[in-house]
């Protein structure tokens, strides 16, 4: 890697540095602590997310979020940007929707497309379009960059996945942050254990490959101890020093867990005796994330400055289903439809919850649909900063929100991944979608199908209203194209025989066939 | 504390120093372990120490020891100084037996004796003589002193328990240590659960006085990390911190397990699943200590210098039996009689390994019955070192015995402990005992008994050849007399109805009085 990426890009900072909204009276956050926990799906929490508690309420230990949530606000709309990590995350330190970015897809190497031996869907002749593989890199306004050049000192702890191997973005210090932890290109772990020095090659069956070896550890190898509890001591141990030293901080703490490879902590295992093997590992991860989560409010709680802190706790996407769970696939997140990877509810709708003293009610809850990009605006607003002149910014400012002065204006959330996750299952194809309002519109770029539900009433998306509301349909079909268009999103493109690729059919286009043939 | 005796004793230093053997041509070791488990029973191991295999050996898993023991020597006749902790520690780091250096009990408070309110044994009207109850101090011509001296670089990381509070021993750093992690006064910890910040107040129904909380690992705090497991990742880290310092470094390794309060590391349960829940928990954490003898050979291996390291395994004590434990009462040593704070051999034999290659041919034996004073000569000279002129050194240096050169000449190994531990069970009072080849010969001063095994044949001492053997009894008794008297041990004292206290009668005239009665 060339080193001079990783020193911050001072032309830039100078050239077109965020300004400090100098007259906002609002009340500032001294700190900022985002906790984005990998793959946790809208039901893997002992706290409801759903209008009723959930047999998976039931069978979850998240007792610190429980705390969180009563000392915060629940969003209980709260979505990520995609159903995959890369966009999501990349999208939170832009504030730029994928659509926008065209970091549309998971990320690894920077010049190698990871939709790999599957980039073509099967049967529907469509390949991804030639998106940004390299991730973020050291020209991009990064919340952590705007907040280190604010006077916080940004630690970065666990899983990065901001930038592709071989480009400077591979390392988060080029992204903004002055400390890292753990974090590289690769989006998971090679394994959980200590005793496997986090590499894939220490499980049984030499599993995977030394790319998913987890950096910067060593002090853990060869002891019994789970990835993310060392990431929590390290985390803890950062921010203790940086509080001790009298500094702002901006903690980004990403567990790995719940991702895959799904591997028990085994100390929690007796606390799922009756389930299928694999779903009491993963219940072992959620609980092992919620210690994590415990042992960082306990440390800052102990350092005085946890009722100055803004403190975020989502996922980057719905929970995996389509394969490596127990039981009966696809059902992980009901009552949402589908997960990881998917257009549908099970696949972007994640847990949400927000606690900053002072500007948060203790305890309450909105409906308010919400989606990951937004944390970009919301942050640098809490912190006293904007984004910089001439960056585009999808998300929004969600402190009235969070305030609990009323809902937003209805606006749209757009997700779009013109690729193909590889694995099958319920809505995992390229696709774009929108919602507004309790409706949202599903575009599959392949199949060229359009599905509409309201997700208010029918959040598990059984009952296409396509045929029955042709108005509706119509005048979301107008603003995902519209907003697809605003934000410049590729999409996938369609092999024609043997000819050069060219752009898939949009969804108006496709409308308009439709009610023709009608 | 008075800080001063903090600092190295340099006056003491450079008037008696350790003289180094220039003209020994023995190999050195460069670097020293001393892995000092806490209360672990001779048989509390899957590495069997008694002639045949144990259905102990096949409960315990220890696979670490196993290894150390396939590449080293185990020593099957191996004790401790005494059946408590603090004189078995002080006299591996003098040299000198409890009966010398009256540190015959263990401390916690440089001014009170701990024997309390059991301070009589009952009906016996014993009273405990006038010990040291201070411990060590900033005079004590220790291991870690002479070492440090000699340019190591001299690390102990958890139990010390080599100095009453209130008295510069306190702190390991005032017997010679450069670092101390975690290191106090007390013998035990209030909790081994960071959930519980290693306080006994953490634990449920708030038992325990906070004389007990663990110092120093405040990075483990609010964290689900087993005491244990923090100790050896602070152990491994100051190593490798040495070793790629260049430093010569001697680590004494002391994992506060497996010490009461007993304690279960939950991730290890499953694998007892069939045992009483108290002998589950103290399985697990044998399995713990194992764990962490695991991770100190792979950091040693990983920074290339295991092979340059004499490595010690032993106990300070006996199994914990008399309480506290589940399933019969003084058992938990079988077939040895008894445990922690008994004469018998439960009390006192406990599991020995010695890894130093080069030295000590792999997968050895031996039955040289041996004893932790004898670390401190042993040690030394393995250095290329000796104690200083004019300390008197009651251990042996053991390094013929390791390197297979035969038997040593037969030697008295010589117990003296003249208090009660407060807890019944069988050899649990005040007593003097020596080993001579096969025979013990164990004094009980309250009660006047003297009783005589064949600790080879009968290393259950189920029976006592007192009547049958009057000369070995006879021969046994003037060793242990003489021994006694040449070590300057204090006798306990005999409490006469009112009158002043005055010495318990010798072992010889208890032996005259039974002849002639006889």
């Amino acid at each position: 890697m060339d080193l001079r990426h990783i020193l911050p890009a001072t032309a830039f900072l100078l050239g077109t540095a965020a300004g400090a909204l100098a007259e906002d009276p609002a009340p500032r956050a001294r700190h900022i602590v985002l906790f984005l926990v990998d793959d946790l799906g809208w039901q893997d929490a002992s706290l409801p997310f759903h209008a009723e508690r959930t047999p998976f309420n039931d069978r979850y230990r998240t007792p610190h979020l429980e705390r969180l949530a009563s000392e915060g606000m629940v969003l209980r709309h709260g979505y990520a940007s995609a159903p995959v990590c890369t966009p999501t995350r990349t999208a939170i330190h832009t504030g730029q929707s994928p659509a926008r970015s065209h970091i549309t897809y998971w990320t690894l190497y920077a010049d190698r497309d990871q939709t790999g031996p599957w980039k073509r869907s099967e049967g529907e002749r469509l390949v991804a379009p030639d998106w940004r593989k390299e991730g973020l890199g050291p020209d991009d306004p990064t919340l952590a960059r705007l907040l280190a050049q604010a006077g916080f000192w940004t630690i970065h702890v666990g899983k990065a996945h901001l930038g592709g191997i071989g480009s400077p973005g591979e390392d988060p210090r080029a992204l903004g942050f002055q400390v890292n932890v753990a974090g590289h290109a690769p989006g998971g772990p090679g394994s959980f254990l200590g005793l496997h020095q986090f590499r894939a090659n220490g499980r049984q069956g030499k599993l995977g490959a030394s790319v998913w070896d987890v950096p910067g550890l060593e002090d853990y190898h060869d002891h019994d101890v789970y990835l993310t509890e060392a990431l929590a001591l390290e985390a803890c141990r950062e921010v203790r020093e940086a509080a001790r030293a009298g500094k702002r901080v901006f903690l980004s703490f990403a567990p790995y867990a719940v991702h895959a490879p799904i591997m028990a902590n085994a100390k929690y295992l007796a606390n799922y005796p009756d389930l299928h093997p694999t779903e009491a590992a993963y219940a072992t991860m959620v609980e092992t994330v919620d210690h994590a989560l415990g042992a960082l409010l306990a440390t800052l709680e102990a350092e005085g400055i946890l009722d100055e802190t803004l403190f975020v706790y989502t996922s980057d996407n719905g929970g995996l289903s389509a394969h490596a769970r127990g039981g009966e696939r696809h059902s992980h997140n009901a009552p949402l439809r589908s997960g990881k990877g998917s257009a549908y509810e099970g696949g972007v709708r994640v847990p949400w919850v927000v606690r900053w003293p002072g500007q948060v009610e203790p305890g309450s809850a909105s409906d308010e649909p919400v989606i990951s990009h937004d944390l970009y605006p919301t942050l640098l607003a809490a912190a006293g900063l904007a984004a910089p002149e001439g960056h585009a910014v999808d998300g929004r400012d969600l402190r009235p929100v969070l305030r609990g002065e009323g809902p937003l204006d209805v606006r749209p959330l757009v997700w779009h991944m013109p690729h193909f996750w590889g694995v099958h299952g319920p809505g995992i194809q390229p696709y774009s979608a929108v919602r507004m309002g309790s409706l949202k519109l599903l575009f599959f770029q392949g199949s060229q199908r359009l599905e509409l539900f309201d997700v208010v009433r029918d959040p598990g998306e059984q009952t296409n209203l396509a045929q029955e509301r042709p108005e509706d349909l119509r005048r979301l079909a107008g603003v995902l194209a519209a907003e697809l268009e605003r934000r410049g999103a590729q999409p996938p493109l369609l092999r024609v025989g043997e000819a050069p690729a060219v752009p898939a059919r949009g969804v108006l286009e496709v409308l308009a066939d439709q009610e023709r043939g009608r």
